[in-house]
């Protein structure tokens, strides 16, 4: 297969340090990430005022914090935090966890994408 | 939960007569959506210039077409089509499939939040 197609697990690369972003594709429109989070592993909740971030479990059941909501979720689901919504994300659990991550327009596009 | 969190398989619906495309969120930025396809049905294959679109196969085997590249892939493989690529979906397997999809930016934005 080509360059366009990915095996999300085998592209699950986690850090003990801290969670793991592995980057799928990235342009000035998107971004499309795996998050890769040990156990006890966090994305601080924060907001963007004008982009969009879907985050889709893969694997391991995270907690997926946005706007008030804060639920403990597994693989099948999508969370989507519309532009200027906190969220975050948590890994209470004792298995590794990882999420498929698209958001748009991308916040900091590659240098030569730049509009 | 809020209606931040999605169930995806819970959302899918088919339809006997061709693909249905079920929306999850949209607004500019993006549309994410489910895609589910019968056995036999498909998305033509096209192209948008200046969008780019992500596959994620939830369910089933379908065949993911990104310009010459045509792969049947399974669950957990992200396959990313890049603005001016064409793409397109078969299934050609006996069991339903269903792709969680998302465009950037959205090609028919909401009247409402239209730029």
């Amino acid at each position: 297969m080509s360059e366009y197609f990915h095996d999300t697990a085998a592209a699950a690369e986690f850090r003990d340090e801290k969670m793991n972003k592995v980057n799928l594709f990235e342009s000035h429109r998107l971004f499309c990430d795996v998050y890769c989070l040990r156990p006890g592993q966090e994305q601080k909740v924060h907001d963007h005022a004008d982009n969009d971030k879907v985050y889709h479990v893969l694997t391991g059941t995270p907690t997926v914090i946005i706007g008030d909501d804060r639920s403990v979720v597994g693989p099948g689901t999508t969370a989507i935090a519309p532009a200027g919504v906190p969220h975050g994300l948590r890994n209470d659990s004792e298995e590794d966890a990882t999420l498929l991550v698209v958001m748009a327009p991308h916040p900091r596009p590659p240098a030569s994408q730049a509009e």
